[in-house]
């Protein structure tokens, strides 16, 4: 029994049983090393289990954990059954003391006056020679833990209580799945997400820094980060462009006056930066979303039914209050550039634009090669105040949103509580290669804001209705979206958002003005290209560039300068080709226009 | 006398003479149809003069003035002179009861209690039958005033001594100038402007809005107004590609430790919005400005000689506290996107640098045709706080500019006070249309950053040297700068530039699916073109389009779908000209992409 404990999910039971019950044997293994060390928490917890040990003047490091292990596997072998028993508080205070269990005793203690412990009475689970103060449940016997399905991962500190003036305690992390092949597997995939974990590709690659002058969750985008910002940006602004989308620019500050009117200050305000007074004390926010600022720039007008659907597009800047503890990399971040537009409709356009809209979502999708997604219909909940209270409109918004998915033939799965405070709305969830999912893009139907901010059209009968309103960004935050692309593609972009396009090697120096003048015509053609003039051995100089993750090195030496070509070579193709200048410039051309995705073994060269 | 009055300029002396006699002869003026009335102050200002009356219950309206102004010019042909006396304060005070002139007589007690009136007396003027208190100088004599060289403009309220709690007074301003031609000039230059003011063609052209609950000073930019925004970053993308910068992205915000570092809070605090207090008691700031981001993006890695001169360049979103009073239109902003972008450079490499930067200035005005600026060097003034103290490094940096503009060959002006706080700056001063002048271009020489963030670069000899820094921001503002654009072009841009590019026109319905046809190609290629689709007269579509000032319309007919062609009209221009689409489309590439200035009339179209 233990406030930190996770009920066990759905189809989890027995994995849940099988970490608790190994969180049990490993206590009875340390404890055999460290007699008098005392017990505090031990729960499972996701990917595997923990311990917390109080150790007194006797620590214990990650060197100690292959014979915490080896005790554990004898302690397996041995089969003891787990069995339950009950002590009333009385008797366990007295049977912890004995022992010196203050932080069990103590917790006990809590229990009882909570009344959290049914009739007083305290539940205790034994096996072998171990018993701890527990709730379950557990295996039946230890020997039903199938063999090499856990590992003792690492050690670190953790206060009691997770309170920083309470004493320190020793953490035991370890993992755990149901066979040795899932362990297996799950130790590979956390390899690979270090490697590629964007915190720290985007230091080797240099593409983004924090600054704690500047304030963590506030990225500062580097020349090469900058970059994947800028071609995102461009071709989305492309692709809007023939969808029909008009860009506005909206300032990232609001007075307080938009936020009361949009609903954001009762629904929102958790999330917003507090304000700043000025002018006699009237209050301007940092903007949570760009909502409200594109709902004025539609009423700014009257709007007729031939200006529908009217789609307001605008890489906006906004800033949300993230608790700094939650902040991580650029995923959680205080300050986002987002991929947002809102489209204001006829209630008849509705469908035929959300259409559009999740059309969009699948061409970027399939064009970036990110498959590991699904589609959630988030549904509001109505016993939360966090969503506007208007039950028929909840209802109806909920049910048309449902039926265009039905439309388009789109799977999904519906989520409680995770609308938008104004309507329902479609979100697209990514996993990272740990299994952590996050929403990525978002299409929303708003029912709320065009009675609150008065938006109104005249319709072909001369009335004045009210529009639908969209709000959509399938391309996420740049923050988000290039954190996943970082990760998805480990560092290595294709040639179109690539930091540096090309590499330009001389294979000595005798070469260098030949590689000049390919430098100068391809930066004329506004590609981003750089030419290795360093000291270096040329088998370091490829190297560089693969560590760098170029997606392309083009080398010149006496044949090359001779017969005014290149030696092609890509970042993720063993093999390589020498062709022409003039055809290979053009195949640049050509994949930059297409966006060819060469990243990835698979695309060819059109080299023709 | 007056404390309104601002003191004669140099070389201005005879005009304030004229102004300061001309304001007298319109109180005499009043006085003969007003007798009762009570007079205030009657100062020379820029462009006339103004006289300040207390009617009491007898007021006078703009139907008055011009029967003010026929007695003016009977009091001017009886050529009177003014002639100067004193009286001592009783004596003074004592004339004006007598009068009930108890304006006068507070301010002349007023001036003899702090001293200004000299040995207590105070000075009068006297004109045929007017006198009035008054330091001069006058006009010899009235008949001196020259022929139709003023104008009686306009009334408004005033309240006396500028304050709310004292009686509003009439003001009558009146233009004068030292000729009637002079007279005719301003008056003919203040209506274009009137016509052609940002905000009047920012609303005509839908170009942007402000909204109360946003707040003034945060402009919205519609469509067509970011598209202004979109194209001038575009184009100095790619001028600053070439020239070899490196693009950065940085949020708008950061915490107080910045700008106590970079001294920002101690000397630019009062242009800062107040902070917002998060995670206990932390201060969060909307950025006034990029530099201190900058300087640590350079800091963030350690840097060698061989990477300088490191150009980082952003098109930056800064906040400035600037009053609520002095907001207008574009032009003062509270949020605003600039055209920065910081050089780190060794002490060889500035004046490469900044004659680099110049020259970029000059491109930019040059192909923009702003020809109305000056160049203003612009320095400390040692008996400011408003300065960094370091006397040797003010000498040292300012004498380094002043040498760097000597040997460009720019023709400048030195200005003392109007250098940035860490360092001196070449300023590029543009007139408008009024002739009031504003910093539209900046470029600095800083002095003083680079020791506050700890800059440096590894020389050549393995040294750790501190790099200089210019600051540069030659396309100004997009506030500031379009504001200007706005006005010289009086909202007709160049093709390149337009919001919409290319309007057809088919004379009939029966055209429209070639007019489809066209638009389809030209939007394909990302041309901005729409079709003029509705049901009025071919002549109204005509003068529509000249109304929206659109650069090109495509005149579609019967002929012009026959032949595959469209007759094309320029905005500027009387002539059309009949060509093959397929031409036209071409000759339309070739502008956009040499940012043809086609909205000048001598601007021909590419088509051979």
């Amino acid at each position: 029994m233990c406030e930190e404990c996770d009920k066990p999910q759905d189809g989890q039971e027995q994995l849940y049983r099988l970490r608790h019950s190994l969180a049990h044997i490993m206590a009875e293994a340390v404890l055999e090393l460290r007699p008098n060390a005392k017990l505090a928490f031990g729960p499972p917890v996701e990917f595997g289990f923990y311990y917390d040990f109080d150790f007194g003047g006797e620590p214990l490091g990650e060197a100690d954990l292959p014979e915490i292990e080896k005790r554990m596997e004898l302690i397996l072998r041995k089969n003891a059954p787990f069995e339950r028993s009950e002590m009333p508080l009385a008797e366990a205070l007295a049977w912890f003391e004995e022992r010196g269990e203050t932080y069990k005793a103590e917790y006990a203690r809590e229990l009882v006056e909570t009344g959290k412990a049914g009739g007083g009475s305290l539940s205790f689970y034994t096996s072998g020679g171990f018993t701890d103060m527990c709730e379950g449940p557990h295996l039946e016997r230890t020997g039903q833990v199938p063999r090499g399905c856990f590992k003792l991962d690492r050690i670190s500190g953790s206060y009691w209580r997770g309170d920083e003036k309470r004493p320190m305690l020793t953490r035991i992390y370890a993992l755990a799945f149901a066979s040795k092949d899932e362990l297996k597997d799950y130790i590979a995939r956390r390899k690979l997400a270090m490697e590629r974990d964007h915190r720290k590709l985007g230091d080797e690659l240099d593409l983004f820094i924090q600054d704690a002058d500047v304030g963590v969750g506030f990225p500062l985008w580097m020349p090469h980060g900058t970059v994947l910002r800028d071609e995102l940006e461009k071709w989305a602004k492309e692709e809007e462009f023939l969808a029909g989308f008009q860009r506005v620019t909206t300032p990232s500050v609001a007075r307080g006056a938009l936020y009361l009117r949009s609903g954001h200050l009762p629904y929102y305000k958790d999330s917003m930066f507090p304000p700043m007074l000025v002018d006699e004390n009237d209050e301007y926010y940092l903007r949570p979303m760009n909502c409200p600022h594109h709902h004025k720039v539609y009423a700014a007008r009257p709007r007729s039914y031939r200006e529908l659907p009217l789609r307001l597009a605008e890489y906006g800047n906004d800033f949300r209050y993230e608790k700094h503890g939650s902040l991580s990399g650029l995923l959680r971040v205080r300050a986002m550039t987002m991929n947002d537009a809102h489209i204001y409709c006829t209630p008849e356009q509705v469908e035929g634009e959300f259409h559009s809209v999740i059309q969009m979502y699948q061409k970027y999708y399939a064009h970036l090669r990110l498959g590991n997604f699904r589609v959630r219909l988030s549904l509001h909940d109505p016993d939360s105040d966090k969503f506007v209270a208007d039950h028929n409109a909840w209802e109806q918004s909920e049910t048309a949103v449902r039926q265009v998915l039905h439309n388009l033939g789109v799977a999904y799965e519906e989520e409680r509580g995770e609308a938008a405070f104004y309507g329902p709305k479609v979100d697209i969830q990514i996993k990272n290669l740990m299994g952590r999912e996050e929403t990525v893009s978002t299409c929303q139907l708003d029912f709320v804001m065009a009675e609150r901010f008065d938006l109104t059209y005249a319709d072909r009968d001369g009335q004045r209705k009210r529009p639908y309103i969209l709000h959509r960004a399938p391309l996420s935050t740049h923050e988000r979206m290039i954190s996943f692309l970082i990760e998805f593609y480990g560092g290595a972009f294709p040639t179109w958002m690539a930091p540096v396009q090309v590499r330009i090697v001389p294979v000595s120096a005798d070469f260098a003005p030949y590689a000049a003048e390919l430098q100068e015509r391809l930066c004329g053609d506004f590609f981003r290209v750089e030419t290795d003039d360093s000291e270096e051995s040329f088998n370091k100089k490829i190297r560089n560039a693969v560590t760098r993750k170029i997606p392309n090195v083009w080398v010149v030496g006496a044949k090359e300068m001779e017969d005014r070509t290149v030696t092609w070579r890509r970042y993720c193709v063993k093999e390589q080709v020498t062709v022409a200048f003039d055809r290979a410039f053009d195949a640049l051309k050509d994949m930059r226009a297409a966006r060819a995705m060469d990243n990835f073994a698979d695309t060819a060269l059109p080299l023709g």
